[in-house]
């Protein structure tokens, strides 16, 4: 999928969410256990109800590999579905990984040909050539983690570089900058630190950033929406829980709808008072 | 699997080899074709050849993911494999995952109870939240990435913090030093860098380092015991392509038997110089 493809969809639909599918198969409704695959069945019923208001979908790799090779098929299902039926969405791994390059190139091999993701999340500690694998596909792309919205964030992110002053999150930025391009790079900045985007957006004003963290997580879209729109708007924001799990009964799919449709309505707005629709 | 029983697996096979199972499909003996589960198969003849020297084995996730869900039944079969033949194996899943609180809790339920790991390599960037999932597990264990053996590792993990004067991955290993203790943290320490573990010694004496990189990543065995062998012996040293892919041939097996081999024998003398055994 290629960025202006993207920036499309978010005029078309009028939205930039993106939802997670952090489906715990202990948290959906009961009467999904009678079905032979219930987090797939559910993410199908999800995504039937949603898809209108999101530009993205995000399933959480944890979620999945915790049910072993049942989740490995309610992932492949869940994948094949959405770009089966809704090829316009960008698909997310929200996969966190990295290794050496060879092992990468496997990696990418498994959410960019095995699976047919659009992108994947991935850590940036072991460095460029973790990345450049990932980078090899033409019209993928790698959400790089930069700034993160959880407490353990502070532990490492904000060190300083003695030589440069630079945080390590900005450092990050201003490195994986020049690994590619704001045509297969993008972002992730926790929603928490809405303030910080400001700073973000002085290294990389053009790329797109993917923010988790709003609903559950805590994080305010309008804050979001100040400091981190560009002129194409530039970002995507995620609702994992707060959409999928709003009703454990037979109205989940409804009240998802409802979530989805209320975050839509209000990105709606965002987008019209900063010009991009 | 407890600290006391990983030190009497060491002084029982005289051994401190980890075999890395990176078993790439497109790189096993052709024949392995006809079976099934080709990966599966080549892994299990492997194990039976090597596992007199070695005293673990670490698949390499990607290799596994790359396959989709036939990829994840390798995994699965071979892990049951080794738990139920050799119950005395230290089993590391190296993975290196980590993300918040709650999806990291999803993880340690996918490696250490669907899969029977004993251990899983970590990413550290989202600092403690994402690690602390993993040990609530008894008598598991949790190997964080600190220095590795790649050339990206330059990019992230040499920076100097501004107010402490050390590196990132110095300030890791002290942070995570207090996360948990040597009988359920170890560290990912690159062999590349075998001087560099003098340093890595005095921040973490006590705790075992899982060093990858010997064989087909250059490092040399002798260097990295001169500068990181502690009382306990406190190294676990992995090698992976060096062995598995000794030959293509039928003789495969043999020739993975007989690179173990060398590396025990290497070991062996080690192990007798240093006094553990």
């Amino acid at each position: 999928m290629t960025y202006k493809d993207i920036v499309n969809q978010i005029k078309l639909k009028k939205s930039f969410l993106c939802v997670g599918l952090d489906s715990d198969i202990a948290k959906i409704p009961e009467f999904f256990k009678k079905y032979d695959n219930p987090v797939f069945e559910f993410n199908k019923q999800i995504i039937d109800a949603t898809q209108k208001y999101a530009i993205a979908y995000k399933p959480n790799l944890a979620f999945y590999e915790a049910l072993g090779i049942k989740g490995w098929e309610a992932l492949e299902k869940t994948t094949q579905y959405i770009k089966n039926n809704f090829p316009e969405i960008f698909l997310i791994a929200d996969a966190k990984r990295g290794d050496i390059g060879n092992t990468s190139q496997l990696y990418a091999k498994a959410f960019f040909e095995t699976l047919p993701f659009d992108a994947i999340t991935v850590a940036p500690y072991m460095g460029s050539d973790s990345v450049s694998p990932f980078l090899s596909y033409k019209n993928k792309w790698v959400i790089i983690l930069a700034l993160t919205s959880n407490q353990g964030a502070s532990d490492f992110q904000f060190i300083e570089d003695k030589s440069s002053g630079l945080k390590i999150y900005q450092t990050i930025l201003k490195t994986a900058f020049n690994w590619g391009h704001k045509e297969n790079i993008m972002f992730v900045i926790g929603a928490t630190k809405a303030d910080m985007l400001k700073e973000v957006r002085q290294i990389v004003p053009d790329h797109f950033l993917l923010v988790p963290g709003i609903g559950a997580q805590g994080g305010k879209l309008e804050e979001i929406v100040n400091f981190g729109i560009n002129s194409k708007c530039g970002l995507i924001v995620n609702a994992s829980r707060s959409i999928i799990f709003a009703s454990k009964n037979k109205d989940f799919a409804e009240q998802a709808a409802t979530e989805a449709h209320k975050l839509q309505n209000e990105m709606n707005n965002l987008l019209k008072i900063n010009k991009i629709i």
